[in-house]
């Protein structure tokens, strides 16, 4: 027994929007200026209600003739998302193609038999992914055939890869606090350096962006990136005398421990101290106050890679998405 | 430049155990008693350094030679998780299968497509998945097909269907209270009654349990399962004067949205109240204090389908697969 099938306008309905709005929302479009409330009330109605904009049936015109394989590192975790499989899904059904999915748990032997098996069956191109950005050495046996690499680079530019524009998300993270009116009170919250590539761009681009309007990060606190680890190390900071008017946190885990810190010592998020940070995981929405987060634009990163490996004239070198800024509640002015 | 193979030694050491804790905690074995704090430093240790255990190259002895097809309603939610793509994934190329993966978006023409090119590349089987627990009407083209429903259910018992056993989930849940010494100040937040399989059976699960001991809920707290409709449902609730030794949220994000409205009013998790849950997702040993959840078994889920789609003798009707207790600090004895 099949529930009817949720409409848009259902969705705008309970979530009290229009239902231009609602379509909007649900398409990513981003000419129309829409409340960050609105855009969550839309989410949050169309994920109780089920609702799924038909992607596929949208623009499905005939077989499914060829296959396209991704090969993973692995495939479920919730920086490397489900949502990149489903951007990736979701292109190359339209495109006509069905997909094989692989997950070599970073093992060569395991990434070979699986790259063989799915040539065998006659897979046109590959895309190539990891779970974190990080440099890659493409296995032999896919050399000559098509292959774009999804969150990863290697040397060279043989090949088109696509990864998140961490550098610019940087710099956008720290023009919001400029632009909210802080400067020298601005302290960094992950591990740094890192040797994850992510972090180090997005630390980059922070400094590039102060450093452009005349200043620099007040500090940094050195953590690992999950939620415990950023109570105890910003616990310790505030403990210890340190003054900040902003935190920026190298990703949303670490924003929930800042808060929890912030919460532990009664200081207010915006009052007393403004809070940003990055990914956009659910996260970001559900924590009080609304937490501002520069979004990781999985759908996105599948979708253009399987564009760019269905594309025979496709550009090799990097291929940078841009990272959105999704305000929230998080970010007010420094206290005078 | 791959990085070097990480190591269950090298995860071992990081979250400060032994090696051997480590690796029950890894590979899932519950007969060694491993506290939930040295458990989720393995986790933690274990993500940071993107270790994974390498379930499939431990076992893969020959070519891929046959393929199955996993279709679904949605691929990527938080609740029907990529683990569950990789408990099929794995379990699929332990088993010398590659695995197609399609997303229908809960519309009848494209899967009608996916399955018939699926069939046209000689797949052999079919996981037929839901985003949510629900009653699914299988597509007439899977007749006559091996197929086994993962996190949904049809009429009749034709099928073999894998799904959690939420009704037991939500007895874990009160006998976890009742054994802390809670009783007469039972609340119950979430959607209720609600049209979603899951919240019916945990439901049921809870007043069963609670009957069986003589009691029954408090109260209910009726609102969507998500952080800001409980923290405001939750907030009223106290204004007014309700009381509760302990609240069952219905989830995660309904039992942070509960933590969040505590906190407002000044209640402290467990000391005035007790909190616990279900899902076991990232957020609940995330939270301050880390919530006791009882556990979606995504991998599991995944896995017992695939293991009884390849099974030529399998038994048809319900598996139910046990959520496990994830116990933390989120409950205690009532206040006297």
């Amino acid at each position: 027994m099949a529930t009817p099938r949720v409409t848009l306008r259902d969705v705008a309905e309970r979530a009290g929007v229009s239902r231009t709005t609602a379509s909007f929302v649900m398409t990513g479009r981003r000419d129309m200026r829409i409340s960050a409330d609105a855009e969550a009330r839309v989410r949050q109605a169309a994920r109780e209600l089920n609702y799924r904009p038909n992607l596929v049936a949208r623009s499905l015109r005939t077989n499914l003739s060829q296959t396209i394989g991704l090969i993973s590192d692995v495939i479920a975790t919730e920086s490397f998302a489900g949502e990149v499989v489903r951007g990736s899904l979701a292109t190359a059904v339209r495109n006509e193609h069905l997909m094989f999915i692989g997950e070599t748990e970073g093992d060569a032997e395991v990434e070979q038999r699986l790259v063989q098996d799915m040539l065998d069956r006659g897979v046109r191109g590959f895309l190539y992914g990891s779970m974190y950005t990080r440099q890659a050495t493409l296995p032999a046996i896919l050399r000559g055939h098509p292959v774009v690499l999804l969150n990863c680079v290697t040397r060279g530019r043989s090949h088109a890869m696509v990864v998140p524009d961490e550098r610019e998300a940087g710099r956008t993270a720290a023009t919001a606090l400029l632009e909210a009116g802080h400067r020298d009170g601005i302290v960094v919250v992950g591990e740094l350096p890192s040797h994850v590539i992510a972090a180090r761009e997005r630390d980059e681009g922070i400094r590039r962006a102060l450093d452009a309007a005349g200043t620099a990060p007040a500090g940094a606190v050195d953590c690992l990136w999950w939620p415990e680890p950023a109570r105890t190390a910003v616990g310790a900071f505030l403990r210890d005398g340190g003054r900040a008017t902003a935190f920026i946190a190298i990703n949303d885990r670490v924003a929930l421990g800042i808060y929890q810190a912030l919460a532990a010592a009664g200081w207010r998020v915006p009052e007393d101290v403004s809070v940003v940070s990055f990914d956009d995981s659910d996260l970001a929405a559900w924590l009080d106050p609304a937490l501002t987060s520069i979004a990781i634009p999985h759908f996105e990163l599948g979708r253009r890679a399987v564009e760019l490996l269905l594309d025979e004239d496709r550009r090799t070198g990097v291929h940078r998405v841009p990272m959105p800024l999704r305000g929230r509640a998080s970010i007010g002015p420094p206290r005078g």
